[in-house]
């Protein structure tokens, strides 16, 4: 029986693999594989199978039958094509052995350069090269190598052995070593590896080979991979396989080297080569960081050659794969050879721009432009930045969650009234509370962003900030705020109030001091302040997302409250407001007093008094709204929050009446203190977000619903009369029984009929609710003989389903991240399995009722891709985000139509970090894998 | 063709119908049919069905073809058996209307007597009478009556016009009105009525029989009827039919009288006929209260025939009925004439007595006498309850929720430590709470009974009063506490701390002063301070609940937290505890300090240190538990609420800072609270229920876990050592996710066996979750790859299903009940259709994964009757309640099994009230219908 092929060589031109087998070969041998066949210059290796790892661990750690074989018949031809010997002591082939899995992952095998080398074949290498130093370095720096990564033997050994060696020569840098000192080195190294193995260093070649084939395959199981492969959700199953590549050598005199180059700017997706290069060194050299390098354009000068090679090298390659490169080469006496090359990581802003300009070029086609943009990178168009170079030499003096994306620098404002003071007198603040509340929103609007000690993703200060387009900083334990002292510790440092910070929020990071703060071209367009027309950046940002739009099925509308954030959702593209919060219309300073004045009222008929006074205004926001959208749906939620969070807070009041008491201080102040406790006191609940709120108040002070619903109808009347189109759909927030849904629509359809018949129109419009608890869900065919929409409230049915309050779950979901409870933050990241199925059973009922009802989803996951994505898949109509995330939800919703999978259950929540930075910083040579 | 049959006709021993024919006669009809069968002297009249009423709505108000020709055929035949004439003017036939439906049911129409009396045929009767004042009086009252009930004239224009005659003539009382001025008052009374409705009064006997029949039809689509169907679920498609029946006069002279009578005590069950009768006078004298009834057996020397026919007759119906009957009578000139039979109502210890007699009297078996008691209705055996005669003389002074059935009498404690402070002196008292929380613990031991102004049915007083078998009345708005002034205001009243208050938890009802509260047998038997063979009731309560175990598959287990608690569970018959709370053991004095130590401990090692100091305490409850349920499972939940919960309140420490610091006060005191309030701040919560609580808990501070599962799995051990069989059942509460489960099992085994390592045992323990997140419900498949057992926590899972605080939720549900939104209290009832179908789900799931599951419920449903049948439908293997609504759920248990549906859908929780009074009072004659 002939045994199964294991090694697949590569070397002049010809290649036994191909670029398309990375599930057999790996990542990287599919690219030295398919590299070789595009005849470019390679050194000659081979690659042992994926398979070969599988059936070695299914046979408890023995090598399958025929590999061993296959090996070695891999080097033979590896030292023909080399004309060296694997062993031979003058004519010495060396070679790296790697890891390479399908996908890069961390936590896999380093490399193993210089393999091949003992006390014979670096005499060899010695005499070959001319230079006994060079080979006993390379030795030196092998038996490293290989005890560290092969043999566990701790790198510190090794280190300190040098260290001592090189103060007992007096050398100050590793290059100050002699041969000879070297040499002594060699013997001192064999002598650690001795006493921390308990066995010699491998002498022979083939042992080395073998063990570290070995290693490779155990390091699949090693427990960073493993645990990465868990997080990643990456099968077990793929196994990696191994690169055995014939060493070339960079560090041979200054018509060698070693480098790194990107096909295109990764920063800004230009079409211009990018990267960086050492003369006369190994890549480990690059690695180390001891030496500058140079840009690659200065090979130009100095080896033409190779230079032009290298040039027409990665066109190749990039046209071949038909995107952005990324590779490493080495160039042994003028002559080029690719170590690797892969798809380059980039941002967001060279993602959109290189798809872009690759449509252009007709390497890819409009879908697959589409597909290269990962949506969270669009982000990037739209938030403050910091200026890299300088944020670099800066050092964090806290993290915290990076709640609301962008970089913000401004003087410190420990109080909402600060910030105001600041913004007035023409000054930048960032406002730093323990955490904010409904009662900061002036203070938030003149903060260019917040920082909070406590909170997580989605407290108040995150959510604000994203439905503001603020910088946040959430839950920064290393801030801890005084206020009465005015000052504040975060982390190593106290500042008082106004002394500046700056904070990124897109990574967390704060920063004593100022930072230059770049404003996002996008934003400046769509507010009108800059022409689109003016900058490339725009030009690419709006044409990837007219692709998308050819592509998708799922609507986006946007959360917006008022006509400002109407009118910058209307520019991201929102067709229509999918949630218009009534609430924050009434915590505005001219309004909050009569909002405050009707909850103090002890009677309805004072109640309706007040509400009376806030109908016109409420109008007026809706009328607002309503041009904006020019006659795109809007969708108006009425009143939600407990009726508490628009007085002030309890503990407070008890603590000042206290302090008044104890100091006999009687003020018609405290009178007042003492009656709005008393009122406090009376809405004050234990679990507010499972109290009076949503359509509780509505249903038992219906004065409420029917004030909003004229000031709807009334603003939809008017609208109308100045002859433009306008459907509301009003929504009913928190119902969980079809007898509240029922109850609601009846007070509606008498306040809307009652309207019309006023104002002589008759308009349609249609009423709706939230899903937003798990007993609607299960009860949503007969929520839906009323409701001619959901609206998937998943905020609250997140809350709701896991029995997590968002406001206090950091407490313990950090510990579950951290130890892999969960996977995800359910806020952040739709839960597929758990809120994701009472979401279809709500759908499947809701549908057997009322084949046609309109289902959308207005929660923060309307913006989030990865919920997005299993939006499309369950079959909403509609995702409905913060006006910042439209463009977003618009290429997440153009992905998931390409990526649409038949069956739906196996469409999983991508397994990555909710909080994924999406920063996709340019690979530098300094952290390489 | 023939018409179909719509009159069925009885009278002279014949009837057309029958006793089974309730359908299509109502309840009145067809006991009219069966008495007469039975050779009964009923009165000759008949019935129209409910089939002409129903078609009589078909067909847009018209009688069906046919119908009016039977009416008159029926009328015929009650002349000829009268010998007299509808409308003769000289021997004029009277008859009664009256409606009646399949049930009983309030809002349908009144009874017409005396129908046929008009201006003609009144000289008729005062002839045949002989008596012109009864004539006049009777077509008196007929008008107001007829016009009332038939016309919709408010009756009070009648009283009106007879206040005026009374004070005309000089009359003091109605009759000392002369014929003659009742003659004037029939005139001005026709006056009214054409004024009223501007038609006259009808004349033609004929007609007002076709009035008086379509206003029973009528009456069946009244807005009360209609709400009352609603309410209890009975389908508009029933009907009603309408009775027809000659009158018979109780108002004949002292020969002739009426009455009403029970065949058995409907109080005490025992074996005694129970009515009241009034010698000439008419029904309608009896309902006015004008004149005190005699007790029945006053006729034995007054009527002896009539008294020996109405004895005769009650013993007939009991034995025909199989059932305790309440009966009415009429004697005419000493004759008897039943005008009504019915099953009737009666209290918990008379169903009880009444039902196993019977089977001793081979009336019915055993499963019938099982169905025969409500299984609330055994809480009268329970529970100290007031005299009631001397209740009846006081007048409530406030009205709250009946939370903790039972009587209470004592001094007003305002705070716990008064509480105890009274009971050291030996004196009784009621602890009066704006609302209780766990600090109040030991007082709430101390006292008889609580009153709190704030929470509902499931607040904590009312848990912990359900918890401990004390007598609790929540939610009582009249109530406000003003704790500094040592006052308490209750509706009109204020009490100072000390003054006397009683309170019913039975009804709800508070009372100021003393009133006598009479001990419960049962109670007494159970904790051995009387001999259960002492007392009939004692056994007959023993009885019915061994009959009920012989029918029942479901078991009952008890919800007991300590030794005490085990012993009452298994007095009342409790299979194992269902739910020990491990947390209630560290309130008590002794522990509550080290609890709080650990919490407020800044490190995993001094927490662990307190820890093992709690461990030998835990252990010994362990080890009490055991050895009480001899052999029973015992589930035992690992640590549950917030620890915050076992700290100083937030609040109260704050107010006393800042009143120190206002006051410049500097004490050692007031620095411990300062360092209080910072660890409570940590812990603080805006939502707790949904916070760090239940497996949160167990898994970010596995120390505790190791604590408790040590102490538990060391008391099995020792318990084990003494010999005696023990499985612990391991429960982990608020699980979410199945990485929860999985991590806290790995924890526990790792304990357990450490443990059993220590002790040198084996046992066999189980581990098993609650079930009472949504989230754990549509997981819980993967969640029983762990979880040997699933107890549906229905309390926290009401709560998140609904998105209701039970703590909260009253500030809205009395407005939904009121308004019908809500049919009843989820917390007390478990709801079918949401938090069933969450439940339903849970059980598929996690079946389908471990098809053994053991599955049961330990929410305080578990003790509530529908919820039972409802569990039984489910199919779960038991249902645990406190000790004190075992033998409830015993015998609710063996009904379910009797009621067993085949299709379960069909099982609809009964809309009855789920704070139904289960006080089944002896009906009185003042309150008929």
């Amino acid at each position: 029986m002939r045994n199964k092929k294991y090694v697949y060589s590569f070397g002049d031109g010809k290649a036994q693999g191909t670029g398309t087998m990375k599930a057999l070969l790996g990542g990287k041998g599919a690219g030295l594989a398919e590299m070789t066949n595009l005849k470019i210059s390679v050194p000659p290796g081979f690659t042992i199978t994926t398979d070969a790892c599988l059936e070695y661990f299914k046979t408890k750690k023995r090598y399958p039958a025929g590999m061993w074989d296959q090996t070695l018949k891999g080097m033979k031809q590896v030292e023909r094509l080399m004309q060296s010997g694997f062993g031979d002591s003058r004519n010495p082939l060396l070679v790296s052995v790697r890891s390479g899995a399908r996908a890069s992952m961390p936590g896999m095998m380093d490399t193993v350069l210089n393999l091949g080398l003992n006390s014979k074949t670096v005499r060899g290498l010695a005499e070959k090269t001319n230079n006994p130093r060079f080979a006993m370095d390379s030795y030196r720096r092998f038996i490293t190598m290989f005890a560290s990564v092969v043999m566990n033997v701790p790198r510190e050994k090794f280190d300190e052995v040098l260290e001592h060696k090189k103060q007992e020569v007096g050398a100050a840098t590793d290059t100050d070593l002699s041969a000879q000192a070297l040499n002594e080195l060699v013997a001192a190294y064999h002598g650690v590896v001795q006493r921390e193995t308990g066995r010699a260093f491998p002498e022979d070649p083939f042992d080395q080979l073998n063990m570290a084939v070995q290693a490779v395959f155990a390091s699949w199981f090693g427990d960073r991979a493993v645990a990465y492969r868990k997080i990643y959700d990456i099968p077990d199953s793929w196994g990696t396989a191994v690169n055995v590549v014939a060493m070339v050598f960079g560090n041979m005199g200054e018509t060698s080297g070693t480098g790194v180059m990107f096909s295109r700017n990764p920063s800004t997706g230009e079409r211009e080569i990018f990267g960086e290069c050492l003369l006369n060194a190994q890549g480990e050299d690059v690695v180390a960081g001891l030496r500058t390098p140079l840009p690659v354009s200065a090979l130009k000068d100095t080896l033409p050659a190779a230079y032009r090679s290298l040039m027409t090298t990665q066109k190749i390659l990039e046209k071949h794969y038909r995107d952005m490169q990324d590779m490493e080469f080495t160039i042994q006496e003028g002559k080029l050879y690719m170590l690797q090359t892969r798809v380059g990581k980039r941002t967001g802003i060279a993602a959109v721009r290189i798809a872009v300009d690759m449509v252009k070029e007709r390497l890819i086609d409009k879908h697959e432009a589409v597909r290269r943009v990962e949506p969270e990178q669009l982000a990037q168009y739209l938030y403050p930045i910091f200026e890299q170079a300088e944020e670099k030499k800066f050092q964090p003096i806290g993290n915290g969650l990076p709640a609301g994306p962008g970089a913000a620098c401004g003087k410190i404002a420990l109080t909402p009234d600060q910030a105001v003071a600041l913004k007035a007198r023409g000054e930048k603040s960032v406002l730093v509370r323990k955490e904010t509340s409904p009662d900061d929103i002036h203070g938030m609007h003149a903060a260019e962003g917040f920082l909070t000690a406590t909170g997580g993703m989605t407290s108040h200060a995150a959510v604000v900030a994203r439905q503001m387009g603020k910088v946040c900083v959430a839950g920064c334990e290393d801030v801890e705020v005084f206020e009465d002292e005015a000052k504040v510790r975060i982390g190593p440092s106290v500042f008082k109030e106004g002394d500046y910070i700056s904070i990124n929020g897109f990574s967390g990071f704060v920063y004593g001091g100022m930072l230059s703060v770049m404003d996002s071209e996008v934003i400046q367009a769509i507010q009108g302040t800059r022409p689109a027309a003016q900058s490339d950046k725009i030009r690419y940002f709006f044409t990837i997302l007219k692709w998308a739009d050819e592509i998708r099925h799922l609507n986006v509308r946007a959360n917006a409250d008022d006509p400002d954030q109407a009118r910058i959702a209307r520019g991201f593209g929102a067709e229509g407001i999918g949630l218009c919060r009534t609430e924050h219309m009434f915590f505005s300073e001219d309004r909050a007093p009569i909002m405050q004045a009707m909850i103090l009222a002890s009677n309805r008929k004072d109640r309706e008094r007040y509400l009376e006074r806030l109908l016109p205004l409420q109008k007026q926001d809706f009328i607002g709204l309503y041009r904006e959208m020019k006659g795109y749906p809007v969708t108006i939620r009425l009143l939600d929050p407990p009726l508490h969070e628009f007085l002030p807070k309890r503990e407070q009041l008890m603590v000042d009446i206290a302090r008044a008491e104890a100091s006999n201080v009687r003020s018609p102040e405290i009178e007042e203190k003492r009656k709005m406790l008393s009122r406090v006191e009376e809405l004050h609940e234990f679990n507010p977000m499972l109290g009076l709120r949503g359509c509780r108040l509505g249903i038992t002070m219906p004065e409420i619903t029917r004030m909003q619903v004229r000031a709807i109808m009334e603003a939809a009347c008017e609208v109308a009369r100045e002859g433009k189109k306008i459907v509301p759909e009003i929504m009913i927030p928190l119902v969980g029984m079809a007898s509240e849904m029922k109850a609601q629509k009846a007070l509606i359809k008498e306040f809307a009929d009652e309207t019309m018949q006023r104002y002589g129109k008759r308009l349609t419009y249609l009423v709706g609710t939230m899903i937003e608890l798990p007993r609607a869900a299960v009860t949503a065919g007969q929520i839906a003989e009323d409701a001619e929409f959901f609206s998937f409230g998943t905020n609250d049915l997140t809350q709701t389903t896991y029995g997590f309050s968002r406001d206090d779950a950091a407490k313990f979901t950090g510990f579950y991240r951290d130890h892999e409870l969960l996977a995800f933050d359910p806020f952040a990241v739709l839960d597929r399995e758990g809120v994701g199925a009472v979401m279809r059973l709500a759908m499947r009922e809701g549908r057997a009722t009322r084949p046609d009802i309109k289902l959308g989803i207005c929660g923060e996951h309307g913006g989030e891709p990865s919920s997005v994505e299993f939006c499309h898949h369950l079959g909403l109509n509609y995702v409905s985000c913060s006006p910042y995330r439209v463009a977003i939800a618009r290429l997440a919703a153009a992905q998931a139509a390409l990526n649409a999978v038949v069956d739906q259950s196996a469409a999983k929540p991508k397994k990555r970090g909710a909080l994924s930075r999406a920063r996709g910083r340019s690979r530098t040579t300094r952290s390489r894998r």
